[in-house]
């Protein structure tokens, strides 16, 4: 596997873990009604870290493959909707639109799987446990925003 | 072109597009005191929709192509990079931490362009406008953060 490429993927990962780093979910989701299924605090920065090493590894391990065109296209928008996701949940408090945000993401995810388990196994396997996760996110996000009707999003425009 | 690999490509892009939506600049960003450089407010959307449709042409050019690895890894990372300015930018105030951002989202189109070139002249010719505009879009940001000391950022986690 070249090195280089694995770090290019997960650099582009960063841009997405950076999110959960600056928005912060603090005193307001702890207020929130939650399932009795939502995953302890914990568990989410190790899932995350787990989830951005497996797909950096995949992304380095088709990147040199050819006929990668969809996996790549689907491995992009991934990384592209996951860092969009969280300043919509959390900076904004838009539980819909980041709902929204999540059909994007899942089916970029869901591409990622079909399009790399074509190429190489490993590289499908790999993205496995980001679909299951991203799969209990949406979830998480559509009975957080069923659970609490009354909150008011925050309009920056407007402080 | 594949227009399927065009739509994904373009799907990404619709996932930072959708920062300059959502996190509207609104009258903060016009209080801010700014370089006499400016581009005018209708030249943002204008550039990004201009530079969203030449960049999902490159990639949908150079996804084909053998010895993509690099020119994938880079439009990806681009990708998630330029989603992430937009919500520290304008939803946090933190002109810093956007700045910041502009180092590897820099990096990142220099490598498509780089790469690019390599493969397909037109999808290297393609991403010129976006380096263009993103060494314009860093000086802004650099600029804005100089003139604007007194800035307070916005802390979700506080409201």
């Amino acid at each position: 596997m070249d090195l280089y490429l694995f770090g290019i993927f997960l650099l582009a990962c960063c841009a997405a873990g950076a999110t959960g780093a600056v928005f912060q979910p603090g005193r307001w989701y702890d207020s929130l009604n939650k399932p009795s299924w939502t995953p302890p605090d914990w568990a989410f920065p190790v899932a995350w870290t787990t989830i951005y090493l497996l797909i950096s590894f995949a992304g380095a391990r088709v990147a040199v493959l050819e006929g990668n065109a969809y996996a790549m296209a689907f491995w992009a928008s991934q990384a592209a909707f996951s860092t969009l996701w969280t300043p919509i949940f959390f900076g904004l408090r838009r539980m819909k639109g980041a709902l929204l945000v999540m059909a994007p993401l899942w089916l970029s995810v869901a591409g990622c799987v079909w399009f790399n388990f074509q190429l190489d196994f490993w590289a499908g396997l790999a993205f496995l446990p980001y679909l299951a996760w991203v799969t209990v996110a949406a979830a998480l996000n559509a009975t957080v925003w069923r659970l609490n009707p009354g909150v008011d999003p925050i309009v920056p425009a407007d402080l």
